[in-house]
């Protein structure tokens, strides 16, 4: 920021950028939550279990590396991951029970 | 799924599509908290405080939209974003304490 600019304006014009990434961070996950819950579907036809810890820990691992290039925190990365791990887990357990049912 | 794919075919291509979703959330977060950085330092020069309820509402709700438009689920959306202004807020803390001391 020069010391001409009102910060405000500087404030309202960050603001507008975060807007945009948040929009695109919101479409990235919907369509990553249609990939699995065609992989869901997929383990439930073929009984597979709803989780892969072997997978995860590959998962993680190459994300923690991709965020240290890209200077974000490894660990919020992971934190990230996990979250959206754990929510569809919560999906796959949902349309398991709904085949047990 | 046609009849004749390989059921693991199909999953490594649906997890390789996951891999790549998942590269471009966080590419797209690391851009985002270069952003809220700035906006940190923004605050701290003007002595504003961490959050903005106001602002922060205005975002999930338009967050919730776009969600739903995407068939996405908009309590996960709101989860989601929560996630990361709360992440934010830390920053921004530490950001504050750093000019205290």
């Amino acid at each position: 920021m020069t010391q001409d600019q009102d910060p405000t304006e500087v404030l309202r014009s960050l603001r507008q950028s975060i807007d945009n990434l948040d929009a695109s961070l919101v479409l990235l996950l919907a369509e990553r939550f249609k990939l699995t819950k065609q992989v869901g579907n997929l383990k439930k036809e073929h009984a597979l279990p709803p989780s892969d810890k072997g997978r995860e820990a590959d998962m993680i691992d190459r994300l923690r590396r991709l965020a240290a290039d890209a200077q974000l925190d490894p660990d919020f990365a992971e934190k990230f991951i996990r979250f959206v791990i754990d929510e569809v887990i919560r999906h796959h357990e949902r349309i398991k029970q709904s085949a047990d049912t």
